[in-house]
């Protein structure tokens, strides 16, 4: 399963897709919405945008390079576009493996890959302006 | 959240009690029934006894030690007992943290950790018999 949806993500069913009865680990990564500071001001959202169809195959591509490096037999992304509040997930990937090594090792990989190659970029809303973060350094915007 | 339970977990319920607005990763295991063979048996199910009150402490003292170590703001282990059939959850560990590499190793030193301290065992019942693994060494027995 590799999806950009526009609305929540129901972790659960992410998770349960990637149960297997020849796997004994699931390793499960949730990135959230996380409320930085700055003085006076704060992070009051995320916005994502993708540039799709590139985004979706960039997903996969992750998912067939992951499968090819450990012994993983499901792996699943699905990222969130769009706002995302505070403590939302905007991003869930579930691994299944035999063992649970290669389950962490493969989750841990696809997020750092997900962050060097999926065309999305993420706008902190901030209560005093909003700052573009991923490719293109910012600076806060009032 | 550090429970024993009989029945099925809700893993989607342990995830949302992990949210917080001042995190940004949520890493997630989640161990299951794997059904491995030999020769033309292979396994049905796992059965798994906790010692309590004991196996409850123990698990509330893997959150402590993961709170001191790494920089992390919640954490959740829920351990299932009774049979556990292949592909379903047995045990799921969330652990919330502000940025995701601390919420990978923390959740990685207390599966590590579960196995090593905490005083429960698993039957693996095989079609031809059954044997316990864990703490002490066994062969199948018919």
């Amino acid at each position: 399963m590799f999806r950009i949806v526009e609305g929540p993500i129901d972790v659960g069913a992410v998770i349960r897709a990637a149960q297997r009865p020849d796997c004994g680990a699931i390793s499960v990564f949730v990135g959230t919405t996380r409320v930085d500071r700055s003085g006076e001001a704060s992070v009051r959202y995320l916005e994502y945008e993708a540039y799709r169809p590139m985004a979706d195959r960039k997903l996969e591509e992750i998912g067939e390079e992951i499968k090819r490096r450990w012994d993983v037999r499901h792996v699943s992304i699905v990222h969130r576009v769009g706002r995302v509040d505070p403590g939302e997930p905007s991003v869930v990937i579930a691994v299944a493996a035999p063992r649970r090594g290669q389950a962490f090792e493969a989750s841990r990989h696809a997020i750092e890959r997900i962050k060097q190659i999926v065309p999305i970029w993420k706008r902190e809303v901030w209560s005093d302006g909003y700052v573009w973060v991923g490719s293109q350094v910012g600076t806060r915007t009032g």
